[in-house]
């Protein structure tokens, strides 16, 4: 084979060589991408003027060959080929011949390829942003099952105070929220077509960029084509995006694995997420959730590996770029897996009502609820937090119960206790008195709810 | 001192303890938005009816004049106060004595740090913005000045085809374009208000957090008291943009950096940026821009701690989160001092214009325009890209120049070859003939100074 | 104050530059190093007759005189020095006039610095490796006063088999022990002299560099000038080795996290090492514990730094290196207090007994047990394995108990049992008859205790 | 297909989750060592009477085949196994039948993944260590054949001494010795046999792991069973060290892209090693340097999710994991490429001797050298540096030289100049009167080259 774009060279390229900068085994997941860049690019050559219409016509026809091919999954790359913009190049040559020879003009492989990138990180963001709203669908519809079902509500790991199970799942919602929108912002960073920049300095030719912008999809044309062929940050803003959304999923799994556990014993997962012990017969692993979160260490290190990858590289294009794709298709892949699995997940939950009941009947949870009294009485907040603070330790001192205490008792401790104060006590009574913005008060959450389903229909 | 929070407690925290979890000798950078923040909660308290009007009124008084002295550099931090919230909190009550215990009603430390945060990022992403402004307008300066100025440009290192300048360095202006976007978009997720969430739950109190969201001037109220106090994304979120601007000002350091050795002298930095040496009498090293291309490094630094930091904790709080703080600061506090220093440098470079009129001369960089010549008459890209090839690797051979060679000689190469192809080989031209959006073309560069001139005002 | 090492130049370093490049603040914690280094590096001069004995003598006894300030705790840094290298020549050059001037023959600040930090990290690592020391002893001390207790092993957090209490904690001093390896192998590489590389050549001065070595203790002589300024592994080899104690640690503190709450609730930690919340007053939060887990992401962050610092600089000595000192500074002061901390620790740390002696009665810990029982009397493994699975799936299904089935009943799933089996199915048993090196079995968790003990003595 | 260990089970594992947890198609690369451990097992089960020896035999005899395929090349993984254990277990049980279902008493999943990567990392590291060391001597063999060239040496990337070109390279073998060292004590902590931990808390039946260690070349049986399936540490210290050699390459990287630069212009690289643009037919692009030093930002990406994965992980195994072999096999089999390609790069080196030649003349090379002449006669080093400071900017100032200026003339700047500094300012000189251990003088620099060369024999 003759050696690529290297007429001036006397020398081979090592069999060694080759092997380590070759990329065809990866890039290859650019190939639809790069025909879709390339039909655009003849297109607009064509009607420039730049290479005859009958070529360019060839040349489309025998791109959309080929993508086909590509769709139907029969594409055979050659693992020869140096990456698949030569792959797809030779194989073009094949098909219709001389006419391939012109494709290549007022473009450079510096700008085809980051073109192919920002086409793929379009479409990739795209589908993230679905599999995140369907997991926030699949989230909402567990809360709006499990609304009545009260928890402990966790600082420090340490129980705290009730909530509803509902208002502890929404709260992942509102972080995919976030992440969706940090994605839809990235789209605008992402959506810029730099082809035509060339290799750096732009083309002497008469193309006209901005109509391959309108045709790809794009929704600006690049203002600087050394900029163009030199930047990344499209792909690092991706990578940090999908690293965010890792560590929610990631929390998300910890929240459930200690839920799965025989001491939490809050909820049971579906045995399509679990697998057993090939040593311990009774074992119901939670191995999903456990491989999502270990698999949001992913992101981080590809944010890493590619953060040090680009920091203090000259301008413009320098070949150590081409490794940013192995690290971005393979977070891509995996945060799609994720959040796929994540929404599968939630559907085969099942609730441990009574563990629950049992679990958050503990009165240490509603001290909170009676320094709020105080206050709601005329305490200042210290005062209340300070005689709450004396009473519980003296309960637990005692092995006694806030609950058995006299009034007459209790006012030893606080003028401002009444006998409504025994109105408290209950996780229902709990939940239902916070009154806040956001809270976890029953009609609130329902309404976030209601609110949510509407969002995400 | 009595233990803070802790009448339940019999034991005494440890000294070692102390020493490892009290904050107030890093977190007091929050000193004014904790301030600001209580002011509005006081305020807002006293409209509810929550606490008396006269004791609102003297909390707010109070905190006012802290304010003040925290702006005048005379307040002092008390060494053994756990965290900044407790050393304003103990200083108001030292101040105006009881009124001060009514200020923690309907708020946690655990909202009211993340109020406090978010309102130091809102200060210091718009700070930071403009600092980016302030340096974009320095280079555009720097370009405006040198817009005649011709200088190789590179790929792989290897210098390539020649550009302007200016264009070079408008490549950074775009690029701290999409940074600032960045930020701004960043802004619409830092902007919420989390006070009054709570510990975690929300509370039974009558409060009005729409009020507090105004006061403040957050865009929005947060949704879910649970996520408000367990989610730190909006922090990752900063530093990754931080980084990413990091990773353009490390490349622009570079840039320079290649620029001011002997071996390339394209430019002279001013002495204000450059040290000696204490055993080289002759040496003028670029320690700023050496020290901002290493500073670059803290920010990927920092995202990586915080990322790890918060990756698979449960919900919600968690005291591990405490260690957000010297992270984030240290990475604004890093970065605004960066964008500083790069925009004073761009006023002290001096070009070394004989030097790079010389340095462009070589007639390989025009190699691309005679290639486009070729498919201009009408040759295959392919064709034209071959027979350039063959005409580079002879004059190699031969030491000979292309600028040498007749006509007829060039025809042997190829028919399209004609008399005008000897208008080309001068940088000049080179610039001159280029076409596309976004080249580098001197009409075109000049037309985006004049945007980016406008645009910045 | 005349410009450092400046005489060559006419320009004003700038206000700023000054700002950003300084480091006397951070690199202050170097003076002691600093002045040991000198005063080897001033006797060898003497020695070699390089300098006059008594303008060396007069050197000697003044930065003597300085280290024991720092060392008092009495010496001030001027905030206006340029590093702690200049601060103290400064301030030697006041003591002791003119003799001063010749200490700074046959080194630069490139080979000066980075001995002080060599000397930093030789120190340090020593005190580091005493210190987990310390940490193992109590970890021993835990172990060996509760050699009998007996808790669910986990695997997947799910509760496993039952194992010794001691023989979990032994876990971590196995872990403890591969650090404290790591850091005696690091120390080779550490403990090599790089002082009279000078700036990067090596001196024409006769200087006996082996002296120096001896002097101040290094191990080796640095073969080659240019490594000895260029590199930094030594720092991020320190690094790493903390980033993986910090691993360890962090696990420590996730299990004794899991452990206090409610819900495992297998021990109590003292008051010492917790602190009460805000708002709830019944909460005793694991403060030390989580912060300790969360400050281990500060090692991770710091050997990310330096790295992207370091990677692609080219030799020899780039100023991006100064950033070397603060991110070492940070871990190495970090993991102190966290090892310290956590040796402290243990001496409070209260287990719960009867709790623990509840949770582990549970027979599917011990069908592991049954298991082994079945292949000791003949069967395969797997067919073991299926026994057991189904047993322990139809025991489930039923809600009945292995224990309660006769033999006659057993015998329709296998034929290997007999009536034996039935003296398994105790915790006690369960451990006991273990018998593989390494296992939980007690007598060898007690040798195991013994050698250690011995070994940390 | 039955489920695997999955006997308890009712429902079934999803596809969805299937594709996400099953590994065999990355750690079917440690079939070789799974096969070599499970013979190792089998034998010392056969040995201590667990299972019959015929079993035993059949069981070797198969796995043994098994190797053999695999090291032809021949074996088949079936992509719907869960793992590599389960595929070899399978086909072994297709190859022999029953025997086979007792080759997994005494372990488990948990200690025969670790036991495989354990012997995976002391077969890989052994074969680091080689190509270090092939490394090391291509570059010692560049050294001995330049011996006599002397290079600009650079500090902050400016020039600052004349250096050996011999002495540069041969600081990289110091880091590659101290790379080289890392591994050798790395692997003390790997090759610990972790077989017969089994789940996590050893084995009730008579098994012999000493035996094991013995067959499979451990140097040691780990002494937790605990510890030995909970714990990863190796693996991060192995991608730790990878890191560092990593940095080392990018830097060695770093300097040769710089010195094949038109500007400096010091070496030429073999085309074996380079390639063309597509667009620029006369660039030779150092594309294999870049991507070496590209591919140098996969190491500390690896190490960091690595790390935040381990980080707070409750003891013992959790199924995060599975997920340390990805990372673990890309670093490795990316170090081994680098190394391999950087040992065949220096064989294609040309040095440019001319350019270099011309290049060291330039006199402030030797402004050291007559500071240090100064000294030599009797100045202090302050005055001695003022003075060269002052010649050196007067001379800049009226663009003279040094060598121009009369002994008379130089005698106004320091009484200590006499005519023999006239001997100075040649490049020979200034290496040549070099006397420090580790210089760049000649004669150490050729014994240096001679002590390699018989160290790496």
């Amino acid at each position: 084979m003759p050696r690529l774009w290297g007429s001036r060279f006397k020398g081979e390229f090592g069999e060694l060589s080759k092997k380590f900068t070759f990329s065809v085994h990866y890039d290859s997941k650019l190939a639809l991408y790069d025909c879709l860049g390339s039909i655009a690019h003849a297109e607009m050559l064509s009607e420039t003027g730049i290479i005859p219409k009958k070529d360019a016509s060839d040349i489309t026809k025998g791109l959309k060959k080929i993508v086909s091919e590509i769709e139907k999954g029969t594409y055979v790359f050659e693992p020869t080929s140096e990456d698949v913009h030569t792959d797809i190049q030779n194989r073009l040559k094949k098909m219709i011949g001389r006419p391939a020879d012109r494709l290549h003009a007022a473009r450079s492989r510096n700008d085809q390829v980051v073109t192919d990138v920002r086409l793929y990180c379009m479409d990739h963001i795209q589908a993230i942003i679905a599999m995140i709203r369907k997991l926030q669908r699949s989230i909402v519809t567990f809360a709006d099952k499990h609304q009545d079902v009260i928890i402990p509500g966790y600082t420090h790991l340490q129980a705290a105070q009730v909530v509803l199970l509902s208002h502890h799942m929404l709260a992942y919602v509102e972080m995919l929220e976030r992440d969706k929108d940090r994605f839809v912002d990235a789209l605008k960073r992402v959506a810029i077509n730099p082809l035509g920049s060339c290799a750096l300095s732009g083309s002497s030719l008469p193309i006209d960029r901005n109509s391959v912008t309108k045709k790809l999809g794009f929704l600006e044309t690049s203002a600087n084509s050394m900029d163009s062929v030199a930047d990344r940050d499209f792909i690092l803003e991706t990578l940090s995006d999908i690293s965010i959304t890792g560590v929610h999923l990631s929390r998300m799994c910890e929240d459930l694995i200690l839920w799965v556990t025989s001491e939490f014993n809050f909820i049971k997962l579906d045995d399509a997420f679990c697998t057993g012990s090939s040593i311990m017969p009774h074992k119901k692993n939670p191995d999903v959730l456990e491989l999502i979160r270990g698999s949001s260490s992913k992101f981080p290190g590809h944010l890493m590996e590619l953060t040090i990858l680009m920091k203090g590289l000259p301008l413009t294009y320098n070949r150590d770029m081409q490794l940013d794709k192995p690290a971005l298709f393979g977070s891509v892949e995996t945060i799609q897996a994720m959040l796929t699995l994540m929404s599968e997940l939630f559907g085969g939950i099942k609730v441990n009502r009574e563990r629950l009941a049992e679990r958050v009947k503990d009165e240490y949870f509603f001290s909170v609820d009676i320094l709020e009294y105080l206050v709601r009485k005329g305490a200042s907040y210290r005062e209340a937090h300070d005689t709450v603070g004396v009473i519980v330790k003296e309960c637990l001192d005692r092995g006694s119960k806030l609950a058995d205490m006299s009034i007459t008792n209790l006012k030893k401790y606080s003028m401002y206790f009444e006998t409504d104060v025994k109105n408290l006590l209950t996780p229902e009574i709990s939940v239902q008195i916070k009154r806040s913005v956001g809270s976890t008060n029953p009609a609130m959450v329902k309404a976030q709810i209601t609110r949510w389903k509407n969002r995400l229909k």
